[in-house]
């Protein structure tokens, strides 16, 4: 069984459309491609209560990590940690390891401006708070760590909101912990091109060919406009090591563009833009 | 109090990361301009009981609207009335105005393609498979007809995933009903652009200026890199008009700036760029 994770994307600018959920994204992708199981993602605002409910109905469905991001900075809508806490019945207490890394940030910045020190104000103190038992995950290009913790079996993970600081926490912290519990596995995927067929004909075709081959997953995906039927279908599976997975991908794909071709449909690669 | 709209896309394609969800956001900005409030966003794969699961919480939470998006196509791999009609207890039957759509549809694809007819396949009667007292909402652009239904005083809507066809559908069928329940009530915003003053220091700014201004939110968002501190300062509200949403976020405007700019921050419009 492939692992579970769960996203947690905090924030209001998320939920009035101000801003496109890359980080979302962009982690999907990472997990996937690592052979994990991205099994729900959930948005919400900026709200103690609201984050508290999330996180613990996430914890109950036991994913492997529940990985957040946003609401770890210095202001007051910063709320990401208070509502962890409140969906693990515990306290929020100031980590030494934290401030440490906060300090040396000040000191820093500082250090840059030419200043003899910057004050540690009760706002960038805030960010050495944590939950009790947390490990603070360091910040390598911005100020606030991220955190882990785990309860009932579930290691949540708190990372910023701010895109570099949350590629950086993942990429040096938290992607190593997430290649050991993926193992061996790994994803593959491929894209057709099909054109000259319905989607509505693509579909007993599809069936089959899923039937066929039970360990790859085939999605159809209208592109272009109705009158000029265009779709790209796209064949992805997860095996226990990258051959196997290409295998199993190859030969699902010859079967469909062999069944679509003799049904008068054109195929050709379908190319995407990353 | 602004009526709470839930969000829930599905599609196997967001969970691994394929596709960035722009249709939420194209939801929730609609959604927030009309004065609406967006709760949560919630994704989930291509999945019935996950489907089923996550439209029957959402209900619990009695939002004003659920609106799905995805899984209503002739593919085998959509189930979103499938897993709403499991979460509703209910059944699917075969819709007689949803059928009449899309014979109409298929004609008009056969006389375009100078075909006699094109054979309604099972597949393409799947689209017209509705739960039982839903209705069908027509789909001026794509096939597949979107479809409402009431449940537990819950509007549940589902709209294809195709983006073009998922906003016709909320243009033609859905904004009315939605400008109907939001009534008189705007939603207003603007953003601010910060520099000269660490994202630390503006916390407590913050703090004192959304004490004083009750019905404002201000959230800031880091920008550019850490050693030139740049933040995009939004301000937003909503109100029963727009006249007074634009005096509140006036009235937040000129409080921070003149705070900023008495701490030796400047302050500038910010640019968005749509």
């Amino acid at each position: 069984m492939t692992p579970n994770i769960e996203i947690l994307s905090v924030g209001n600018e998320l939920l009035i459309g101000k801003t496109l959920n890359t980080n979302a994204q962009w982690l999907a992708k990472r997990l996937t491609v690592l052979g994990l199981n991205v099994r729900r993602i959930t948005v919400a605002g900026d709200d103690v209560e609201e984050i508290g409910t999330v996180v613990k109905e996430a914890i109950n469905r036991k994913p492997a990590y529940l990985i957040t991001t946003g609401g770890l900075g210095p202001t007051f809508d910063d709320k990401t940690l208070e509502g962890i806490r409140k969906a693990l019945g515990t306290e929020i207490a100031l980590n030494k390891k934290a401030l440490e890394m906060i300090e040396i940030k000040y000191r820093n910045y500082a250090k840059e401006r030419g200043l003899e020190k910057i004050e540690l104000t009760p706002a960038r103190v805030k960010m050495a708070k944590l939950p009790k038992n947390a490990e603070p995950l360091p910040n390598p290009v911005g100020t606030a760590p991220g955190m882990i913790i785990e309860h009932d079996g579930v290691r949540v993970v708190a990372l910023p909101g701010v895109p570099p600081e949350m590629k950086a926490i993942f990429e040096e912290s938290l992607e190593p912990m997430l290649k050991t519990l993926a193992g061996d596995v790994t994803f593959f995927e491929t894209s057709l091109g099909v054109s000259g067929i319905m989607e509505s004909e693509l579909a007993p075709i599809i069936d089959k060919v899923m039937h066929d081959n039970p360990y790859v997953y085939i999605k159809s995906h209208p592109r272009g406009a109705e009158k000029t039927p265009h779709i790209e279908l796209h064949i992805s599976t997860t095996a226990k090591n990258s051959a196997t997975a290409r295998n199993h991908v190859t030969r699902a794909l010859i079967q469909i563009t062999e069944t679509i071709q003799a049904k008068g449909g054109k195929t050709k690669p379908f190319k995407t833009k990353d």
